[in-house]
C-alpha cells in the first residue's frame, strides 16, 4: 500500500503517523522526493481501513501497491539512486555517475594486482576489481587465495587509489569484509538467492552491494533479490546484468540480455551494470558489448583486464590485456559523450 | 588418476601405499569391490610418476581419469549405493529400494501434519516430507513456521513411525538439524550452488542428503554440487530432478525432466529421484507424471500432498488430496511390479 | 462462440442453423456427441446478436469461446479422436489403440528396409517409419534418397502389410504422397510452421498427418499449427513430441517434454505421440524414455531401428538394433498391461 | 577444400582448374581478393588427390575446410560482402552502409502506408518496411492484404523513392515478388529452415534475401539456411537477428542476442542487421536497442513506425510513431558519427 502525504505536512505529523502503522506490524518505508513523503507499507495491509486512511488530513492520496517490488520500486521512488562509498569518499554510483571497473578474474600475486591496478587506473577505470574468494562449479579447482587476496587488494588501494570491487562468498567471511572496510561487496551469481548471505548484507553493512543476476535468474528474482537485502535494511545495491543461460551456446558462453538494461532502469531506481566478460566469455567480443551495454544505458561496466591473458588461473580466454583495455576506455568516453 | 589394486593384495599394503599418496597431498578415495579394490585420487596427480605406480608389485593398472566426477562417478563404484538412515533403523534408499516420500509443501498446524502424515502412510508412503523453513522468492512472503513446524515433524514421526524430509536453508540452523536427528536433509533448488551450505553438509552430519537439481541448472553442476558435499565427507546423497527452466511456461511451472534419470543412473552411483509437483506446479499432471518418473527409473518419487489444497498456505495448486495419493500409490505398485 | 444445441433437435433445423450462420461469413464447425449437437463459430463473431441465438427453440446455451484452439479443442470434442488411414484398413490411431511405429531414420536400399521392416513387424510394430526426403541443416548434407525410396517403402508395406509413415518436406512432392497413398504423412519440426505446406495437407489430402513440435516450439503453436491443417479441411492430426531445445545439452541432443503429453491431452481429442530417438539421440536413452512416454498416457510411439546402426547414413547413434527393439517390445507389452 | 591460387596466374588457367574439377562433381566457388584467388571445393572431396594438386604450379597451397559454413564463410571472403538492389540503383548494404529500414508491420490502406512512408523518409530512412503477406500463429488472424498491399507498398516507392523490404511467405507468391520487383525479400523467423523456399530464393532472384534468425534459431542454423540461399545461386543474404526465446518472458517478448552480431561479423562476411522491434514487443524498449545494436556493430536496423499504434492492425504495442522515429534518427546519426 502507497501513502502519498499532502505536501507541506510537518515532520511530526508523518512521524506520528508512522508510528500509528508500525504499531499495526507493518514496515514502513519512507520516501522523500523533493517536495513531498510517500510512504511504503509493506506487510498485512488489509488490517489496515484504507478509507479511513484516505480520509486522514496529512494524505493526500492511498493506493494498493499490487507491485511485487517495494524498497527497489522506482513508482516509490522516481529518481535514480546514487549510491556512495561506505567511507563517503571516493566515485559515487548511479544518478549519471559512470563506473568504470576493471581488474583480474582472481589475485594472484602481489605483482600482478598492483601491476593491473596501476594500468586500469592509468586508462581510466575508476574501480579496481578481483577476485580473493573464488566460486567455483567443481569442489577439486584453484578456489581463490582467500584472505591474502583481500590484503593485496587493500595494498592495490592504497598504491593507487582505487576503491575495489571483491566478491564475498561465506557467511562466515562478513566481519572480515565490513572490518577490512572493503568498499563494493560483490554477490555472485550462484549466490543471487542465498537468502541467508542477503539477509546478513542487509544487517550488517551499508557498502554498496554489486549484486549478480542468477545463471539463469529472471529480472523479477534479481529484484526480489535486492528486496531481500534492502528490506534488512542495506539501501545501497547495484544490480549486474552478466548473461543469462540459453539454448545458444556455440559462440559465447551466455546470451548477454542487454535489455534487461532499459527493463530494469524503468522498474527501479537503483544502478544497473553489466558484465560483458563473464557473460561472452571472449575476449574479442568484450569491446563491441561494452560500447553497446553503454547504449542501452548502463551505470558502469565491470570488465576482466589481466596483465598476462593467457597465463592467467582462472578465466584468462575472456580477459583484456591493459592495451586493450585502454583502447576501449578511448572508446568508452566518446560514445558517452555521444549519447548525452 | 584411478589406481586398480591387483586382486588379493593385503589390506596392509593398500594402506602404506595410501599414506605415500597422502604425504603427496593427495586425497585419496577408496572403493572396496566384490573382488578388486580401487583408489581414485584427486588433487595435484601430475605430482606423482605414473609409470613408478605402475610398476608396483600390488598395482594391476593406473589410468588418468579425465573425468569431471569423482566420488560420485559409478566408473569408480559401479553398484548402486544404497543409503541409510541416521539412526540405522528405517527404509534405505537406492539400489532398488523405493522412496515414496509424500506430505504438505508447508507445516501449517499440529493437527494438519499429523493428519496428513496418517493418510499417506497408509497409503503407503514410507517418508513424510514437510517445510518448516520455507525458501521464498519474495522476502515479504510466508516463511515457513521455522524450528516451531521441526518439532511438529518429529511427533509426526513418533505418531507415524515414518522418517521425516525437511529443507534446511541456513548454515545457522545446521545443529538444530544434526541434534534433531533429521532423518534426510533437503536442499532446496535455491541452495544448489551454495557452496557454504553444501560443505557444512559434507562436514558435520552423515544423514542422507536430499539434493535438488538448480531451477535451471545442469546435470554436471548438480553432480559437482553432490562433490562439494561428498568430498567433505558425507557420501549420502540423493539426487533430485523437479524441473527445469525452459521458455515453456503456458501449462506448467517448470519442465520435467525425465531423460535426466537414466543419465544421472548412468553417470552416477547415487540414488536419483523425482518431484513431479513443484515441477508441474499442477495436481492434475502429478500423477502422469509420477508413473512417467517411475518408468525413467527413478529411485523415488518426493511428492505433495494436501488435506485441504484450497486453503494450504503455499502450493496448494500442486497438490494431491490423501484420496488421489491413495489412488496413484495403488498405480505405482502395480507399475513397479510390471517393470521387474 | 460455441453453440449447444438441445438434443432430439431434427437435422434439418440444424442444418438450417448452419446456412444462416455461415451468411454471416462464419465457419461452422459441427461436432455429434452421443447425444448433442455442438456447433462451434470461427469468424467475426461479433456480427452476431448473442441474446437473439440463444433465444431460438433449438439451441440450449450459447458461450463465447475464449479458447485460441478451435477444431482441436477437446472442449468442442470430449471424446478422443480416432484416426482411419487413408485407405480405411490397417491399424487406427488414438482413443486407446497404440501405434508403434519403427523404422530406420533413412530409406538407404531395398535390402536395408524390407530386414528392417520384417524386423519390426515380428517384434510387434504396427507401422513401419523410414525417411525418403530428410531435412538437413546443411545444403552439403545427404538429402536422402527421394522418390526411388519412397516407392521402397512401398514394397515393404506389400512385403509386410505394415502402412508406412514418412515425411514430407517440399510442397511440389504431394502430389506424389497423395497419388502413392502414403498412409501417414509426417511433418518435421522444421516444417511445423510452414503455413504453406499445412495450409495444402488440409486441402490435399485426408491422410493422418503426424506433426512434429518445432526445435523450440511451444504447445500452443504445436495446437495452432494442427489448426492450419484442421482449418483447411483435414481433421486427421497426430500430435508428436520429440524433445525441446534447452540450455541442457551435455547428456541428450534435447529436452523431452513428457508432461506434453497429459497437458495435450487434456487440452485436445487428437492423438499424441512421442519420438524418443529424436528427443534424446541416445540409443542407451530410447528405452525408459519409450517406456516414461507410455506411463505419461502417449498413444504411440515413433522410434528409430536400424539394422547397422554403425553404419547408418543417419542419426545411428540414436538407432535401436532389431533385437533391442524386440526387447523393448516386450516391455511395452508387459507396461501398458499394468496401466490399464 | 580451399584452393589457394598463386598470385599473377592467368585467368585461363584457373578456369582450366575450375572445369576439371567441376566434371569431379564438385562445386566450385570462386572468390577474386585484391591479389590473389581463392577457390572453395564443396562436395565429396575425398575424390580428389590433395597432393597432386598441391603438386600443382599454379596452386600455392591446399587446405582441407572443416568449417560448416562455406559460401557465407568470412575465411573465404574476407572482405565485407556489399550487396545491391536488383535495380542497381539506390542504397547498397553492407560494408560501412547502415540500412535503417523503417514502415509499418502491415500495409492497411494507401494513405496509411504513404503517410509512413513520407513520415520515415522525412527522418532519414533509407528503406520502407511492410507487411503484405503477414505469418500468423493461428490460421483464424489477419493474414495481410496480400498482393493489394503489394501494390500499394510499390505506390508508396513510387512516391518516395524508397527501396522496399517485404516478406514473402509463399512459394507461390515468388513470381509476382520477382516480376514486381521487390527490391529486399524478407524471410521471417517461422520460415528460416523452410528448405523449400530457401532453394527457390537462390533459383530464381538475385534481389537481397533479408533472412531472420528463427524463433529459437542458433547462430550455425542461421548460417547454415543462408547456405541453403547461397548454394543454390543467390549470394545476396542479410542476416537478421530478431530476438531468440529464453526463458526470460515477463518483460520483452524475446532476448535480444546482440552478441549475435559481432560473433556474425567474425564468422562471415554478410551484412548483419537488428530487429528491435519484434525483439522486445515494446515501443519504449526500441530506442535504447537499436542504439545498442549499432554499438555492437549492425550494419543496420529494420524498426516497426506506425502513424497511429494504437489502431495498428498488428503489432500496435512495438511500433514507435513518426516523431519518436525522428528523434531517434537523430540519436542514430549521433552515435554512428561517434563510433567512425
Amino acid at each position: 500500500m502507497i501513502v502519498i502525504i499532502r505536501p507541506d505536512v510537518s515532520k511530526e505529523k508523518i512521524e506520528h503517523l508512522i508510528k500509528w502503522l508500525g504499531d499495526k506490524k507493518l514496515i514502513v518505508k519512507e520516501f522523500h522526493g523533493r517536495e513531498q513523503c510517500v510512504l511504503g507499507l509493506i506487510g498485512n495491509t488489509k488490517l489496515i481501513d484504507k478509507d479511513m486512511l484516505t480520509s486522514l488530513d496529512i494524505v493526500e492520496s492511498v493506493s494498493d501497491m499490487t507491485e511485487t517490488f517495494k524498497a527497489s520500486n522506482r513508482k516509490l521512488h522516481p529518481d535514480d539512486s546514487i549510491l556512495h562509498l561506505a567511507s563517503g569518499d571516493g566515485p559515487t554510483i548511479g544518478g549519471g555517475s559512470f563506473a568504470l571497473i576493471a581488474g583480474p578474474c582472481s589475485v594472484e600475486s602481489r605483482e600482478q594486482i598492483i601491476s593491473v591496478a596501476r594500468d586500469v587506473k592509468d586508462a581510466g577505470a575508476n574501480f579496481l576489481r578481483g577476485g580473493a574468494f573464488k566460486p567455483r562449479t567443481s569442489p577439486y579447482d584453484f578456489q581463490g587465495m582467500g584472505s591474502e587476496g583481500l590484503d593485496l587488494l587493500l595494498e592495490a588501494r592504497t598504491e593507487t587509489g582505487l576503491p575495489i570491487v571483491t566478491e564475498l562468498m561465506y557467511l562466515q567471511d562478513m566481519d572480515e569484509f565490513v572490518e577490512k572496510k572493503i568498499d563494493v561487496i560483490q554477490i555472485g551469481a550462484r549466490n543471487t538467492q542465498n537468502y541467508d548471505l542477503l539477509k546478513e548484507l542487509g544487517k550488517s553493512t551499508r557498502a554498496p552491494i554489486l549484486l549478480k543476476r542468477g545463471l539463469a535468474g529472471t529480472i523479477k528474482e534479481l529484484l526480489m533479490s535486492a528486496e531481500y537485502i534492502m528490506a534488512n535494511g542495506n539501501e545501497n545495491v547495484i544490480l549486474c546484468e552478466r548473461g543469462i543461460r540459453t539454448y545458444e551456446q556455440d559462440y559465447a558462453r551466455n546470451t548477454l540480455d542487454l535489455s534487461a538494461v532499459p527493463i530494469l532502469k524503468n522498474l527501479t531506481h537503483l544502478p544497473v551494470i553489466v558484465d560483458p566478460s563473464h557473460a561472452t566469455g571472449r575476449a574479442d567480443l568484450v569491446p563491441s558489448m561494452t560500447l553497446a551495454a553503454i547504449a542501452a544505458g548502463a551505470d558502469g561496466i565491470i570488465v576482466e583486464v589481466h596483465n598476462d591473458p593467457k597465463n592467467a588461473l582462472c578465466d584468462g580466454a575472456q580477459s583484456l590485456t591493459p592495451k586493450a583495455f585502454a583502447e576501449l576506455s578511448v572508446r568508452i568516453d566518446k560514445l558517452r559523450d555521444a549519447l548525452k
